[in-house]
């Protein structure tokens, strides 16, 4: 079972909010629910998004009945848009949106029934390479990994955060499948607690040893001698390394840097963004006060309580001991070794 | 109305976790009940347990009516070691128990009654005295800040952490008091929750300018010039200055560091442990793992998800602009600079 995956004209995804209490698939007809799904997190993870945004596209061409590939195409267009604007942070998300449309408005289509397969079979390949992809990521990274280490990580970043396997915690799943002993610290990851929830309910199904820790509680971990590398996703990364990813992770690579633990984001290629100088450049999306007003459907604090409450933030790439990619791990100088890595062809993917 | 206070033979506290929701006091007849109150943080924050602590020695006083001055105090030195017992971080609770028990062993006292009348006098010193003490930290942390700073702050330290007026939130709200215009961000504070419950109750009913944040997104807005200043408490600090608060402080202080962002627990010169060397020999309470697994009653994950809950950390010297205290603020020779102001006699108190 795959996070994200195309079902008889539909997408099916896990519904990530019900989790570790329920593991329920939904539906979704429409590339309108598929945005409005990105935007309420009932998917999320940067590769996860970018996948489930491919095959909303497919939706939204199948919802479009015309035979003019011409207003298809347009139609497509305004799709794309709208799939884009559900979350601004995570690349991911543009590039999916526009590997499909570009796609779409190739020359080599001529119906737009013709449109409407290549569409399909794109989005698979998305979907696909999102898996060969990660267990390339995952293999390289676990070259850092020595037998009985401590991994502390923050977030999700496992089969739910991308179609399947994982980025980080798939670094962390290889290397408990080769049969290294480690153990994971799990940031719970305020406020929506996708470590505590999503990260602990993974490995518990993999049967890798963990313990849930609050945010604020890594760096007293580090200070004790009790993480050996922090492996972090990311949602943006910068063509100087700078990388932006959940809230929090530019505290821990502060504190890594500063306790001379290494600090590996591990990105495929797709999630660097090379059209932007540095981290100034990413947009970082502030949600809704309810996020930390009314946690799991309890009120903790008033309405009237102000509240800032930004997704993201950018660890700049002077913290950063290396980024895992699926062509390699890049290290600094990060300016010409990111320009290599995203211009080398991978290998077997379509 | 005092947080603690003793009242017609009882000691009545405000319930801090129906907070900002029921402002409920509640009163307190035995010493046992004052641990328990203390354990579950019915009442926290170093000042407010050590004066919680200091009543309760009085009810233990009252509780055994022997007449017997000698049997009397071995029962002090009991119910004395089981208040010592509630909390092992906070310096406080021992300083103000072995305060209390010091008086009770004085040679000066001949009858159990006049030991009773003279223990009830030294809780009422210790806890006016907190007053005094804070605002005079409040006045001297005041100079720190300008007219149109934002202050970043940590769990709480206000009226609720203390017997009335609080240590770093004090300072922030005789800022207020002298007209400045201040912002304070305030960290919710996981697992708890003291930041965003209790010192956003406090700002608003002070009428002082604030935001809720999750702790993970300060150094965010350090990293943006966001923060002019941060202020937090301290449970216990080292002879060398080290500094342990709650979980989550270290952060903030290796943050601050990293972005030029000055940093100052505040701290009366009670909760300087002059018995110990450096931060490494503070105890560290690790709570249970329901604080984390059942947020707010809420089961967030099953119970067989394991969890590490260290409730303090330690921030070391190196971090630290200066310590505010009573008798000023203390920088760097910490050693030599926080041995002198412990050694000054505080004026005008009890």
């Amino acid at each position: 079972m795959r996070t994200v995956e195309w079902n008889a004209g539909k997408v099916k995804m896990i519904d990530q909010r019900q989790l570790p209490w329920e593991f329920v698939h939904v539906d979704f007809e429409t590339h309108e629910d598929v945005a409005t799904a990105i935007k309420e997190m009932v998917v999320r993870g940067a590769p996860a998004i970018g996948a489930a945004a491919s095959f909303g596209m497919v939706l939204a061409a199948n919802q479009n009945t015309t035979s003019d590939l011409k207003a298809l195409q347009q139609y497509l267009g305004e799709a794309g848009e709208r799939l884009k604007a559900a979350r601004p942070t995570a690349v991911n998300l543009m590039w999916a949106v526009d590997r499909i449309l570009r796609l779409a408005t190739s020359s080599d289509l001529v119906t737009a029934e013709e449109l409407r397969e290549a569409l399909l079979q794109e989005a698979q390949n998305i979907a696909d390479d999102d898996v060969v992809i990660n267990r390339r990521m995952a293999a390289n990274g676990a070259t850092l990994i020595k037998d009985g280490d401590t991994i502390l990580h923050h977030c999700n970043t496992g089969m739910l955060a991308t179609v399947d396997y994982g980025t980080a915690l798939g670094v962390i799943r290889m290397a408990h499948e080769q049969g290294k002993n480690i153990h994971v610290l799990l940031d719970e990851t305020r406020p929506r607690m996708q470590g505590a929830r999503l990260s602990a309910w993974e490995c518990k199904q993999l049967g890798i040893p963990f313990e849930i820790i609050p945010d604020s509680a890594a760096g007293h971990f580090m200070a004790h001698g009790e993480v050996d590398i922090v492996l972090v996703g990311a949602d943006r990364v910068a063509s100087n390394g700078d990388t932006a990813n959940k809230i929090g992770t530019y505290h821990l690579g502060v504190l890594a840097k500063e306790n001379g633990v290494p600090f590996y984001p591990v990105v495929p290629t797709s999630t660097i963004d090379m059209n932007i100088q540095s981290g100034a450049d990413i947009p970082i999306e502030e949600r809704g006060p309810d996020e930390l007003r009314t946690p799991y459907g309890k009120a903790l604090v008033p309405e009237d309580y102000p509240v800032r409450n930004p997704a993201f933030d950018v660890t700049p790439a002077r913290y950063i001991t290396g980024l895992v990619t699926e062509n390699g791990i890049v290290r600094a100088p990060f300016i010409e070794n990111i320009a290599r890595v995203v211009q080398e062809r991978p290998l077997n993917l379509t």
